[in-house]
């Protein structure tokens, strides 16, 4: 198809995807002419993740890019570009190194031991989660690490089963890989949205019997 | 203390602290001479909230001044605080109310329904997890609703549970209200990046088997 008709069934202007062809993050198309090249139905795939990850996922144009060229390195071993997308998708989380990550760090590795999960790849989730603690430590909430940080991890185990479990079952490499990006990130936004949902829920239940607030 | 005090405290700098003070985001100090004016430890935990808002939680400057406006409503029922709190914090997602949309919308009612769920409020929640619904099934992902879906809610009622807990132990009015903003903009970024960890050891776990890929 020519890039309007790819404009049209994406839904995005044709502006934007000659900015994604500069960038590199769509391949190029089959040259017709030239002034001219037509697009498959992979260009309208690797579209719409490109607007997934940017919209749903906030995630920005640059990171887009480091994602998507570890998803096109075939000669990548697969866990390894599995970590490479799940770390570019982390947040980070900027805190200083003292003795308050020191004691947020143990933390974090203790329940990560306690449950006997003993990779040590994703560093930089493990960075991010660092930095939170800190940060609600500073903003005064010290005892979310032993009130809180257990049941996260706890719920979350059953989150990631599905998740690789969904990913997996995609068929090949390539649509496995596919998988984890789309997965991971309209994941969270999902996972960000019920929990807004559960909270309202518990809140009514528990406000009811608190009308004077 | 002096703003230069403040900002040596907060690790911000001081034309950024004046540029919250412009933008309403921290309530003016105490004027002790025509240039000069006098913070208190309000100031400096204020502005610990709006930098963990931002850097943390990625939250664009004017959310959080809408956010920090119904924290500071002291008319405003907690419920209802409550309500715009989590509302302003959720990621509005794109999405055509077509067919597709309705489908979404139904699966997410069911998973409610089933748990005996009957809050109406939190609609942006809802919007934000069917637009993510949308978004899977234009990728492709059309079963995540039935596979997935029940577990992400089965999982998150125990963190919502820890969350209100949490929020409503943190004392009178004004710290609940500081609580639900902190510990849900914060709670996000914990839980995505303890799936991460998750994610990276299920895998781990599963390609142990599967070193050909």
């Amino acid at each position: 198809m020519r890039i309007s008709e790819l404009s049209e069934r994406s839904g995005i202007a044709v502006a934007t995807i000659k900015y994604y062809l500069r960038e590199g993050l769509l391949p190029a198309g089959e040259r017709t002419s030239p002034n001219q090249a037509s697009y498959g139905e992979d260009h309208l795939r690797r579209l719409r993740l490109i607007r997934a990850l940017i919209e749903v996922g906030g995630i920005p144009v640059a990171t887009v890019s480091d994602v998507l060229a570890a998803v096109d390195s075939p000669e990548m071993p697969l866990f390894h570009v599995l970590g490479v997308a799940q770390d570019s998708l982390s947040t980070p989380v900027p805190a200083a190194h003292d003795a308050e990550w020191d004691r947020a760090y143990a933390a974090v590795c203790a329940e990560m031991d306690r449950r006997g999960w003993d990779m040590k790849p994703s560093p930089q989730a493990i960075d991010t989660l660092t930095g939170v603690i800190v940060r609600l430590a500073q903003l005064g909430y010290r005892d979310w690490a032993t009130t809180t940080l257990p049941t996260y991890f706890d719920s979350t185990r059953a989150v990631a089963e599905t998740d690789v479990a969904a990913a997996l079952s995609a068929g090949g490499r390539d649509d496995i890989i596919d998988a984890v990006v789309v997965l991971t990130v309209l994941g969270d936004t999902a996972l960000a949205a019920i929990r807004r949902i559960a909270q309202a829920q518990v809140s009514l239940e528990r406000l009811r019997s608190r009308e004077d607030m």
